[in-house]
C-alpha cells in the first residue's frame, strides 16, 4: 500500500497521488523494528516493500562507510562523511535501483508494485548520469530488459558510459524534463517498470542511505574515520546526529532521507532526530529559493533562470520532490540552500587533500555546512553528517571493452508512445 | 615478529630476508581466533600486526559485495565475484594501504614495524596505479606526508589522478623495476616507511580480501547475488569455495590470499581449503611461465620479452613475489596460468554485461577460470570465487577539480637517495 504524505490518499499502486499529484511512499510498520546488526539494503528488509531478488546486483547496494573526518571539521562542528560512491556503480543510486529492479522481478513472480497489468517486460529510467548507469547495470544483472531514456543531445562519453550494460537506449527529442511524467504515462502500458529518481521504490531503497547513518550513530559505530587536522581525536560520537547534509536534485534522496528519520523515529530507535539540510548549485536552485521565500511549493525554473554549474548532477529546474524536501527541511528544523561553484570547488579540493574523491555535486554538502557554520545554523561541537552521494567517473573514461558505433535510436517525444510498442495508445 | 616462510629466518623489521631475499611475512597466532560477525579490514584485527588508527581512510578499507554470478557460470561452475572496486579509491590497494598508514602512525606512536631509526616521517610507495593513488588517499587523510615514486614518462591523465591527493611525487628516471628496491634501501635511512606492493604490512592488509570471501562462505552468506543466465537459482553455497581465482602482478596479493587461507586453517575455520589459481596476461606472464616449466623461482623477464596488454596494470616482468605464488598455487593444487588479450576483453565485456564494471587486469580470472574449466582443472558444480581487484577509473579522468599546472621534479635514480634527503648516503 502507498500513501501521500501531502493528502493522506492512499493507492495500491502508481507513483504520484491522483489528487494532488504529489509523490507516492510506501506505508511500512516500524513497530518493533529494531537496529540490524550490519549494514546494506536488505539488512533494512523490515522496512522494504519488496524481498531481496534470487539474484541480482542488488545483494551490493548499500554498507558504505561512514567516516569521521576531523580534517574537514568546520568551525569546531565535527565532520563525518557518508561515502556513498563504493557503491557498486558508484553512487547511492543503487540503492533505489536494487529495490526498483527487485519489484519489478517480484511482480514477474506475483508481487504488486507494478501499476500495469501483469508482470513488467522490463525496468526503465529517465537519466543520462549516475541514475541511467545504476538502473543499466542492476537490469543487465538479471532477466529483465532495461530501457533508458536519454535527451537526444547526449554526450558520445555518457552515452558509451550507459551503453556498456547494453540497455535499451532511446535517445528522445523534446524537453527532456516533461520525459519523467512521460514515462510514469507510458510504463504500465508498455510494460516497463519506470523507476524514476524519486518513485516510490527508489525512495524506499534510498533510505537506507539515512538509517545506516543513524544506525551506526545509535550502536556507537560511529567516529571512526579520517583525520587529518586533529590526528588522535577519539572523541565519542553522540547517539544522533545532529545534522544530516546532503545535495539536493529531484527530492528523491531528500524525501527518503526524510522517511528515514521518521520511521527510525516511529519505531523508537531516535529520540532527537536530526536536522535535515538540502543544498544546491547558486546556478540552479529552486528548492532553496523557494525555501527562503517561505513558499510551500517548489516553483519550477525556466530556460533562463538557470546557468550553468560544476556540480551539473544536480541541477534539476524542476524538482519532481522538491515541495516533499522542503516539507523535510521544515519539520525537521533545517534547511534547503545555494553554495556557488567557488565554494563547490573549494569543498572539493578539500575532500579530495582529506582522501576522500568525489564529484562536483557531491562536494556541495561540505560547501552547504560552511554557510551554515558561518550563518549559526550549525553550533561548534555539533555532529553533522555530509553525504557525499557519489565518487563521478566524469563520464569520459569510455574504456569499458566495447568497440565499434553506438547505434542509438532517436525519436521525437511525441513518438516515444510508438517507440516502447504502444502505437498511439498512449497519447 | 617476521618470519621468512622460505627459509625459516626471523626479523624484527624489515621487508625481505637477509638470507635468502624472499619477502617477509608478520607471524599471526590463530589459534582461538573465530570469524567476526562483519567484514571489513579491522574485523580481522586479532590477525593484524597493528591497531587500526584513530583517523585515516583506513576504516573504509574492505567489506566489499562477494555477489553469486550465475550469468557467470563457466560449463557449470558456480561463479561468484569479490567486488574489490567498492574500496574508497576503487582497488584492492585500499586493504594494504590501510594497514600500512595504521602502522605508520603507530610507530610515530611507540609501535615496531619501521625499520629506521624512530618514528617514519612519512610513507612511501613505488607506483603508478591503483597503489600509488590508494597511498596517496590515505595518506591524504592523516597527518603523514606521502612520497610516490614514479616513472619519468608517465602518462599526464595517471600524474593527476595521483596528485589529486596532493602527495610528494617523484619522477624517477631508469629502470623503473629496480626502484622496489631502491626504496627498500632507502626508506629506512629517510625516515620513509614504504609500504610496497608485497610489503609484509600490505599482504597483512590483502590477506583481508580472502578472510572476507572465506567467511562468507562459512556463515552462509555468500550466495545472494547476480543473476541473468539463471534467475532463481538459489542453491546453497559450500562452506568452503572450491577454488580462488585472481589476478596476479607482484604476488603480494598472491601471498595475502595464501597466508589468509593458511591462518583460518590454523585457526580451525577451514578444513578443506580452497584451491589458489593466479591469472597473468599472456604478453607479461612470468610467474605462469615458470609454473608450467615446474620451475621453483620466477625468472625476471627481460624487455624484448614483454608484450603489450589490456592488463597493463598487472603486467609485472619481474613480480618480487612471484616464488611464493607459485608455491602457493602448488601447496593448494591450484595454478598460475595466461591469458590472452582476446579472452580478457570477451571477459569484461561479460562482466560488465552482468552489471560489474571492472578494468581490463581485473576481468582475467574469468578469462582463467574458462580456461581452467576447459583442460578439466575446474569441474561443474564447483563454487568458485573470482577476485574483481578494482573498477578502474582509466587514469584518463582528469577532472579532480584542481587546475594550473603539475610542476613535479623528475630525478635520475642515481639521483634519488639526493632527492629524499640522504645526500650519497644512500648509495
Ligand atoms: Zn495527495
Ligand atoms: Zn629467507
Amino acid at each position: 500500500m502507498l500513501t501521500c504524505d501531502a493528502c493522506g490518499r492512499t493507492a495500491e499502486s502508481g507513483q504520484r497521488c491522483d489528487d494532488c499529484g504529489e509523490p507516492l511512499w510506501f506505508d511500512t510498520d516500524p513497530d518493533g523494528v529494531a537496529w540490524p546488526d550490519r549494514d546494506g539494503v536488505w539488512a533494512f528488509g523490515d522496512l522494504l516493500p519488496v524481498e531481496p531478488p534470487p539474484g541480482g546486483l542488488a545483494a551490493a547496494a548499500g554498507a558504505t562507510p561512514l567516516v569521521r573526518a576531523s580534517g574537514l571539521d568546520a568551525g569546531g562542528a565535527r565532520v563525518h562523511v557518508k561515502i556513498e560512491g563504493t557503491n557498486p556503480t558508484g553512487s547511492f543510486k543503487d540503492r533505489g535501483s536494487a529495490v526498483g529492479v527487485a519489484a519489478a522481478v517480484a511482480d514477474g513472480e506475483g508481487g504488486a508494485t507494478f501499476a500495469g497489468d501483469g508482470a513488467p517486460d522490463a525496468v526503465g529510467t529517465v537519466s543520462h548520469g549516475n541514475m541511467a548507469v545504476s538502473m543499466a547495470a542492476h537490469g543487465a544483472s538479471t532477466d529483465l530488459e532495461c530501457v533508458v531514456l536519454v535527451p537526444a543531445d547526449i554526450s558520445a562519453a555518457r552515452l558509451r558510459r550507459i551503453a556498456a550494460y547494453d540497455p535499451r537506449i532511446v535517445r528522445v527529442d523534446g524537453d527532456y524534463g516533461r520525459l519523467y511524467y512521460d514515462a510514469l504515462d507510458l510504463g504500465p502500458e508498455s510494460g516497463i517498470e519506470f523507476v524514476n529518481s524519486d518513485s516510490p521504490l527508489r525512495v524506499a531503497g534510498q533510505k537506507t542511505t539515512v538509517l545506516e547513518v543513524l544506525r551506526a550513530f545509535a550502536t556507537g559505530e560511529a567516529g571512526g574515520g579520517v583525520g587529518g587536522g586533529e590526528r588522535g581525536t577519539t572523541e565519542a560520537a553522540p547517539d544522533v546526529p545532529d545534522a544530516v547534509v546532503m545535495p539536493i536534485s529531484s527530492g528523491g534522496h531528500a524525501s527518503a532521507a526524510w522517511k528515514a528519520v521518521r520511521e527510525a523515529t516511529a519505531a523508537g530507535l531516535v529520540d532527537d532526530p536530526p536536522r535535515l539540510y538540502f543544498v544546491q548549485a547558486a546556478a540552479c536552485a529552486p528548492v532553496a529559493a523557494a525555501f527562503e521565500r517561505g513558499d510551500d511549493a517548489v516553483t519550477r525554473l525556466e530556460g533562463e533562470e538557470v546557468g550553468e554549474t560544476v556540480a551539473y548532477s544536480i541541477a534539476n529546474p524542476d524538482p519532481p520532490s522538491g515541495t516533499r524536501a522542503l516539507a523535510a527541511a521544515r519539520a525537521t528544523d533545517g534547511a534547503a540552500l545555494a553554495v556557488d561553484d567557488d565554494a563547490i570547488h573549494a569543498a572539493r579540493r578539500d575532500l579530495v587533500a582529506a582522501g576522500i574523491r568525489v564529484e562536483p555535486a557531491s562536494a556541495t554538502p561540505l560547501a552547504g555546512l560552511r554557510r551554515l557554520r558561518e550563518r549559526g545554523a550549525v553550533d561548534a561541537g555539533e555532529h553533522v553528517v555530509l553525504v557525499a552521494t557519489g565518487v563521478g567517473y566524469g563520464g569520459t573514461d569510455g574504456g569499458d571493452g566495447r568497440s565499434g558505433s553506438l547505434d542509438v535510436e532517436t525519436v521525437p517525444r511525441s513518438g516515444l508512445a510508438a517507440a516502447l510498442g504502444l502505437g498511439d495508445a498512449g497519447e
